[in-house]
């Protein structure tokens, strides 16, 4: 079985395992007051430009949403976000449980906008009867969105004034926050991330970790006490030093050299070269050594490059062969329409993600890479498509 | 100044002031378990035909509507709503500072449908994720709805079977309950909601009483603890026998003597013949003997009668202007879209509840009567409108 | 029956029924909006010199309590209470419903002290693992406390001081704040509470008003989102003015006029001299008019001097037949050790509350008194108290 | 340093790691439904002989009690536990930030009794204002204590009659169940804790797993919905095989060969043979071997074992040299009292957990082993705490 199903259904980057190995008999202080933790943070800032943001490590992005939430809003506030949103639909109502109405507004392709946050901002502010209505208080957007869809800077900028004239916090869910960054499409760097939000997240357990998200908060009215609330909240890990360790791990930089590519793709055999069918291959590896930052890019943004790529050579494959698309994703997500009886075919070699029903022959799949695809695998089913479509059947 | 604006801005009913001073200096056991409670108790599963619910008494809405919600649902489940329903806009996030999400539908007229639920339910039954996703457990709709709307019993029955073929309770707010109910359109009567639902409130604030809601659980399955959870929140009023005692009144049965109705206009003067411009009167409450019912019907739904009477005069007054109807209501709210320069006129004379902006030059209005309302008012407002429009000024 | 079982078991003085019924066809704007609750407010600012203090009015003490501590506190803060607190004990867990730690401190005669304070907030401080533990943040104490004992002015200022020193807020729950200021033994004013306090709450439940509390918010670090907060938690009355009213009624000043007395003693009847046996007969309320303050009191203080009057001459009375108090307290509860026999005689005749068992044959039982206690009635309790002594039963 | 301050400064058993490193590639369903899981949860149902609990995995103990008690509880029910107990004092809060009271029992050694526990609940039963009280639904116990000390099944039977008795679920916190279960004061087994309890865990942190907790819910009626109220806080780890996969591991059973315990010692090389002063040395592990049972028992068990049995070298240490305990313990925590200016002279070599200020010249302090330590660490103190004590410094 080939797997594109998710993002999260293997271990960790082997540089990560190691860590964690090499590092099993030292002894440390707990509760994220270790060096470990300060070195993750610390790179964290670096990278983000943000030398004063608070940096916390928690197990999962669920936590890390909900707390980020909770621990800013006073009781009455909301937060507004996509109806699409992680926080909406897939969080079991974790923001509701700790106590917050989710305003869901519609969206396009995941995305929500600027204007849509004045709207509701506005309708606040010219309320006949404010104590009857929840109070908008911060917005949430996800780089990459559900859907694998991206904000362009000038978009989180626009988002990020409007939510700054309304006294709004802006919230950047990072989960995918790698697969973001390191897209060819994207125009968007960390630090803007935390230039523009005041609060964000850096997604380890999609993005090469064994598991753990950084909660990166840059406005420092959100500080106080959040420490607290992450304890109370059971999400204050006692070896606090296995997430601070992953982190720094992770943004350690990392040169453009063959080891470290292979490394990434876990145990990859196949060369890239061999792709068949005049698909773009995927930018060979050795080409980023060509572009100015590539020597001292991290290795979260080095392996999230590479799911990106082997991406993007599914999403030609599926182009080439006419195969609609439900929604155009830039990143290591591809959401793709296609008839059941090939999928039932293609279902016996590859786990990919059933999303739903489209006509009675017809369905939406979700193709998914991450830091461990290997582009052997990738080649397979760029040939499987290519061979459906010259039998006709994905016509 | 003339009050149309809402249905709560004075004291109660005559008698229910008569029965609190004659009872003032009586002496009750606190905390709802007095005599009074009881009374008030029993009189409404007497009118419900639910001699085994549970019937407790709550001073506001907003108090009962959480505590119903909150009572019955465990911490994952959700309540289902209108997106126009009172939880969803109106409370400050009530339920969702309880813990739990309110899952908006789309409305027509406020109103929702089984369909609508099915597939709520449907969605919830067929996930591939169910524990990350809320689970819908019940559905909550308003009689009248906040448009003034009513549900017809078949639409009630639909969603009653549409709740317990899937597991879901069924919660009706009647926080207008009288006014619905004895609205001429209506076909529905309480025991008819004590029958198709599991929860539901007779309001008592807006239809006569000082203050207080009745909540009454007629599934047994909501009984338990429901007055620790009372306590908890601060919903049980020490002096519980205020609100029993204004319930016991309010459901007193009446006949259709003409002193009854002169109570029920507060200090009502002019005679509902006199009025003018051949609209349809409000039916005279003596005719009200003639029906067989009319003489067992509760004060609560006699003083009701009246104020839907009062509001389907307004009704036919604005229907003879040509005045378009923002939402075709059937009871005492009333949503009109007028000029703003007719409005900014009418309310030297009258007050009317704002409701929101249509275009640059008109704007949607709320005129609201109650069980207070005084027939010569509405006199006035019929003849104001008869002149507007001869005057050509609501075209 | 002559009932001295609590202080909540009738209606309200005659003069707010007088002037709830005086202004039940006036219309006003609902949620608290209207010129009655400002006058109440002001009333109460007035009275307790505290210009810029908010002052709110809601239904119950649990709401008014619950609301207060949950504004004020972030999720991981606590309230420090006497264990017997009222929060700690007969609220339902109010407060840790509303998610924060009652630290419940030991406690003699219902009070608590700034030593026991500065010890919590010091072991805070110098905690080794801060983020594990809850942070105090508010002290909650009641005046009158549970059992009727009362702070010395100087006791409060210990712990407003110690507060102050350390960053806490201090919180005085006054559902008997009448019944306390009012007592002979006290020495502190409301003038007092307000500058010492950051947050009390005025009693109207117990003291005169059919029902209502004020919250008074000296402190403004504890104004912002209070309605929003109230709103959310179902406690925003929408028939506001009921409450304002009653609370404007309860602090307009009275003369020393018998009328008013009169009045304090609904259906009053027996004179005060007519007590026997050389009781210390309750203070005449003409004796009221030659202390200086007496023409300027607000009713509600008037009233409340009676009650606390009744009750000393029921504890004088138990004090000569040498029955043992439980505690020893200057208000209008009064708490004795009695032999079960005797108050199975009693309870013929006198509504008592029962409190707790003290040995096989005594118990302990409270008899309370009310601004509705009539003279004539107390007169009777204290000749059999004097009777049963005679005949050696309280030996 | 060698570090004796707790149980939770370093990684995983070296088996673990091995584990998580060796299926570090392999590919799993995410959110605990794997195989892993399965089969971590069923080694648990076997090795308790609960062929019908529930076990889920958690990331930790504060997480795993909030949810075990939040799922069980109704909103006004509280949960009963020790004074002293974790979730009262060493949790911020988060039962309470859960909506329930912690109700709070004065302990002996860390321990409460069946007679308190009936107590609370004859209190509750019998109260005459049962609403008005949190009612009393949970029983909260530690195995081991905060402090070390451990319940006689006996304790536990009798704990476990008086809740069934009164409708009390019986929940043991396992965070150090392998220290409880291996002591060789122990009478208890974990099949007993789960015929005996209603849900508990079992620690992995703090008992040789990298992190982990197992939640055991042997109470069919505590099954429903639970891992929806995992998701909803943030309790369900995406890669929930790294949590079962490391129970499986240290639930498998291990021989009494030389090599698991050289492996438990981390890096261990001293002899326990070569422990000086007459002391009575660890149990050799081979002597295990010709203990029936100690061919099966799991290496969570084995290496408890040998944590427990430095730690009574330790206590035995300490014994000799008349230094005071500050509780008896028979696990891997051993709380002595100390001269400070010793303990100033310890610090330089030791790491050890302050605890509290005894007098001026003394404190108590804690000296925590775990399947970490290394046999020779103990032998360095062991031979330091004599020297002490013959320098006459520990008088």
């Amino acid at each position: 079985m080939i797997r594109f199903n998710n993002d999260y259904n293997c271990g960790a980057h082997p540089r990560v395992i190691e860590a964690l190995a090499a590092t099993n008999e030292e002894s440390h202080p707990g509760y994220g007051l270790d060096e470990w933790c300060e070195r993750g943070a610390q790179a964290i800032r670096d990278h983000a430009a943000a030398p004063h943001a608070a940096v916390h490590f928690v197990v999962g992005g669920t936590q890390a949403n909900f707390l980020v939430i909770a621990s800013a809003l006073r009781p009455y506030q909301s937060v507004v976000s996509a109806d699409t949103g992680h926080i909406n639909v897939h969080e079991t109502g974790a923001v509701e449980h700790a106590g917050h109405k989710v305003q869901a507004l519609p969206s396009i392709d995941g995305k929500i906008t600027a204007a849509q946050v004045e709207e509701v901002a506005h309708a606040f502010e010219t309320s006949t009867v404010p104590e009857h209505v929840v109070q908008p208080k911060m917005v949430y957007v996800s780089y990459t969105t559900e859907f694998g869809t991206l904000y362009a800077k000038r978009e989180l900028e626009e988002l990020s004034a409007a939510c700054r004239a309304h006294g709004l916090y802006l919230f950047v869910d990072g989960a995918r926050m790698g697969y973001g960054l390191a897209a060819p499409e994207s125009d968007v760097t960390l630090a803007d991330i935390a230039r523009l939000a005041d609060a964000f997240t850096v997604g380890g357990t999609k993005c090469g970790a064994l598991f753990g998200e950084a909660v990166v908060l840059a406005n420092p009215a959100l500080h106080e006490g959040f420490r607290s609330n992450m304890k109370q909240n059971g999400a204050m890990l006692a070896k606090g030093w296995l997430l601070g360790l992953q982190f720094a791990t992770l943004f350690e930089p990392v040169g453009a050299d063959a080891a470290v590519a292979g490394e990434a793709a876990v145990g990859a055999g196949a060369a890239d070269g061999a792709v068949a069918e005049g698909e773009t291959a995927g930018r060979p590896l050795v080409a980023a050594a060509a572009r100015p930052s590539a020597g001292a890019e991290p290795l979260y943004l080095a392996i999230a490059r590479r799911a990106d790529e082997q991406a993007l050579r599914i999403k030609a494959a599926f182009a080439r062969a006419d195969v609609p698309f439900f929604i155009e994703s830039p990143t290591n997500q591809q959401f793709v329409v296609m008839p059941d009886d090939v999928l039932d075919d293609l279902a016996k070699k590859y786990a990919f993600e059933y999303e739903q029903r489209i006509d009675a022959a017809h369905s939406c799949v979700r193709f998914c890479t991450s830091w461990s695809t290997r582009p052997e695998d990738v080649d397979a089913l760029v040939a499987d498509i290519g061979a459906l479509a010259r039998a006709g059947r994905l016509a």
